[in-house]
């Protein structure tokens, strides 16, 4: 049994497959916005397309529709105008569990298949998706390209990569033969069918709405579920253009579209109740600890998947390249105003300060040259733009605020506030770079989103290890790093990473940053330390999602 | 890297690999008691070895021990007076963890190797675990020794080839390179390490205190994890003297042996504190509903996989082989006096009757027809002690005194009491068979476990297949059945089971039964319906129970 579109893509599959196994660099779809890699009308294309939804009802023909609702405005300054259908949870529940069946028969290869076709046309789209990733969360042109369409769509083909692997392990039938001594043996012909769980619900947050949602969105599809896809209220159209996208993909071949659906609420109650619907099988949610608390007690009839706060961390014991260390951490403290979940928060310094091959430096000379770094890094505007982007809240614009009040620590480098060339009304804002003391817990021992870093004096080395893992094991972290040029210093980190269950970037000081993981090689997060339950993507990711249900006579 | 005890066992664990790709049927460990098999000399030393250990102090050398303590009493009549360690679950958890480390060092190689090890040594000692299963749950001696020691070994592997085959999956390097256009690659060396999430508690129960507790204790084993055993109060022996071989086989290996404890507790709360414990990262409980919601609600720190109670079930339409049939439901009523969690509970039979080979029979016929196989089947007291065992609790006496005061339904078979030959205290009833109605939901809609079963009278065919599926959802079950001639019931009892995911069997009528799930080939439950949310064994039971932590740096 196989599926046309599974063959069609199997290059692809396979690539994926081979990729996630050995963790190599690997990639279909090209991360570069050029003509040479989608067309010399590509850029414009998907320009006109996303200029064609603003002030536009986008129509989806979901069922229970009891209106139109949306209020996005760009971190950039405008209102996108966008109107999106308004259904009924209960009615879009009912139309996913209507439509398993369909997606049921045709098998881990025709799902695989269609979620490889979905993929492909999305990355088709990549510059409409881009420009509405960059719109609604305010991150700059490139990473709202490369993380909102490409990277995104990595993520979702490495999603069912492992989903295919885990399914294609169950045989479609087996004879089973046990032999009676001198007697016939017993025959049983056996049939085991994958069966989804139920409906999914994939709620995204508002600064990474398709790199954060396409993995649950396709594991839980691939697997055999139908998916409820609840946005962020400020980054809907992202995930409308990508649901609309599926859900025509799903019609081409004969499935119900319905499998697929998009819920645009602001009532937080409307999501409990869908969270809580006892069709509702699993819950892939990436946001605050709070919601994701509430998620993880509630939702007791789902398997529910969370990426929560953490505090990120790297401690500098020495280094042997100082400036680039510098160079290093100024882009990642930089890169989309620290709204991403994998940006460092807390840098433990020892209060000795550090060896480097520029000499000894003092724990306040290493404050000092962090911030400067930063501020020449971001020196001109044009760059520093393109880099920070625009500030998706008015929470961070109100906690950097907050973070030049004293309290939090000494401000070593204090944000400003930048003109966009092109966006006037657009939310930029630098860096803000603290100093604080390791009893100042309060200070760094919580997530402070945005563009907030603190540099932690600690006592020693040994004291920055025992407090990274201790960061990790209380608070969790997505990432951490170290820069030393000391083996034992490194040895002691890795272990305290394995002991906290967090991923280590050990001495990042050329064009890879802690912030970021490279699908199909990197785990983004372990799911081991308490900010986040799971990773993107493993075995554990998918297996849990589907059933298999066999059944068995003699032959 | 290999490890000296994964190469020994290595066609045994190729050969599980194989099994659970292929499904059919295979087996390490002979299920027939014999000489042959197991040595002339294996049924007396076992035999010995098990009497050895009555009315001693059964040793661990565990620490924080307290006192001794244990009180089991054979449901065949007699007190064992075999005393354990009581130790102080906060230092098993201690332990557990202090042990971890090296658990980790060895890999998934090594950590494979010595559960096959510890595998091959409890096969040595299946005479012995078999009279300790038989004298602490009441089975027979054959089931006692086949479930207990052979098949649970099964079980174990089967559990110990899923988590290799996920954590084989894992590469431990990799070297990744991204091209830079013509600037030369950014590459990167990265590590991969498969960490244990923590302790690991099996919950065992009265009635397999092997087959069920197997699964969990080396699936957590194999991944990483330590492992506290608490076994049920009334079966403790069988789990003794498991730990103890692990242990042993451990400390053989260079690792810490208090890697595998076992606890020994009465008081509820005891175990309540270990579930809760927040180094505990999985619960693995075969049991009732009350405790199992109990931990399922409270445990939110460790992924709980649960088997509880559900309404097995089947539904006869038709049959082309009426005395076949009702002599594989007669064997299937009788089997350890009802006592599996796979026993049927309720037989949907229509109102109208159903068609036979030996023309129409009605629904009081069928009635009466069960009620005399069973009968037939259990007339010779020795064949019915052997099967039958005796029942291992007072309160499924109790349910059985209750089943005859017509409250349930009428008395169509009643219990009896037979005198056991070599046993004569042994607690030995014969199944009572009910006939009830559909509406008496109240008499059928919960498990009565024990051998008390009822024919419920449905209106029609079609009625039976949504009363099956109701039931499935509802209530859960692990079992399911049809007989069926006709091609469009069969079909539509699939779906039926496909919605409400069960495991079906059709048409059981000779040497295989559907109370019995065969390892490797037969998942045992389907972890999507009430009555359990976890098979044995497949990737979802073992994908979860680790974590891989990565490190990275540039080259």
């Amino acid at each position: 049994m196989s599926h046309p579109l599974l063959d069609k893509h199997r290059a692809t599959l396979d690539g994926a497959l081979h990729a996630i196994a050995t963790r190599g660099y690997w990639s279909p779809y090209s991360e570069m916005p050029s003509p040479k890699a989608y067309g010399e009308t590509a850029a414009a294309e998907g320009q006109r397309a996303y200029a064609a939804h603003l002030g536009q009802d986008f129509v989806l023909d979901q069922p229970g529709q009891t209106g139109w609702g949306g209020k996005e405005v760009s971190p950039y300054g405008s209102p996108l105008d966008v109107r999106y259908p308004l259904c009924h949870p209960e009615a879009l529940v009912a139309a996913g569990l209507a439509a398993m069946p369909g997606w049921q028969a045709v098998g881990a290869e025709g799902r695989t298949g269609l979620c490889l076709e979905m993929l492909a046309r999305l990355n088709r789209q990549s510059f409409e998706l881009g420009h509405a990733v960059m719109q609604t969360t305010g991150q700059g042109w490139m990473m709202a390209f490369q993380a909102g369409a490409p990277h995104a769509q990595d993520r979702g083909l490495e999603a069912v990569a492992y989903a295919w692997r885990e399914q294609s392990f169950v045989p479609a039938e087996a004879t089973w033969e046990k032999p009676q001594g001198k007697n016939p043996p017993l025959r049983m012909k056996k049939h085991f069918e994958v069966v989804g769980r139920g409906v999914g619900l994939v709620i995204g947050c508002g600064t990474f709405p398709t790199w954060n949602t396409y993995p649950g969105l396709f594991a839980a599809l691939a697997t055999g579920n139908a998916v409820i896809v609840k946005p962020h209220s400020n980054a809907i159209l992202p995930a409308a253009i990508t649901v609309r996208t599926l859900r025509a993909v799903l019609a081409e071949n004969g499935i119900d579209p319905n499998l697929v659906t998009l819920c645009v609420t602001d009532e937080h109650r409307t999501t409990q109740a869908l969270a809580t619907h006892p069709d509702v099988k699993s819950v892939d949610f990436t946001g605050g600890n709070a919601f994701g608390q509430w998620l993880i007690t509630h939702c007791q009839q789902a398997q529910v998947y969370a990426e929560l706060a953490g505090v990120n961390h790297l401690l500098i014991d020495s280094t042997d390249a100082y400036q680039a260390m510098l160079g290093n951490l100024a882009f990642t403290l930089s890169l989309y105003s620290g709204q991403m979940c994998t940006t460092t928060q807390a840098i433990l310094v020892p209060a000795g300060g550090i060896d480097t091959d520029e000499g000894h430096k003092s724990y306040d000379a290493v404050c000092e040259d962090l911030g400067q770094a930063i501020a020449r890094f971001l020196s001109k505007t044009e760059v520093a733009c393109a880099v920070l982007g625009a500030i998706q809240s008015d929470a961070t614009v109100d906690r950097i605020a907050h973070a030049h009040s004293g309290q939090l620590g000494r401000v070593v480098l204090a944000s400003q506030r930048l003109e966009h060339p092109d966006f006037p009304a657009a939310r930029v804002h630098t860096p803000v770079l603290l100093a604080c003391d390791a009893a100042d817990e309060a200070a760094y021992m919580e997530e402070r989103f945005g563009p907030i870093s603190l540099v932690v004096k600690v006592a020693d080395t040994a004291a920055g290890i025992a407090l990274s893992e201790r960061i990790v094991r209380q608070h969790g972290a997505l990432t951490a790093g170290v820069y030393s040029t000391r083996a034992e210093v490194i040895e002691a980190m890795t272990q305290a990473t394995w002991r906290g269950k967090v991923a280590l970037s050990i001495n990042l000081t050329s064009g890879v940053f802690v912030n970021q993981s490279s699908a199909f090689s990197d785990y983004h997060g372990t799911g081991g330390n308490p900010a986040a339950n799971a990773a993107y993507a493993d075995s554990a990711f998918v297996a849990n999602r589907f059933r298999v249900v066999q059944r068995r006579y003699h032959v």
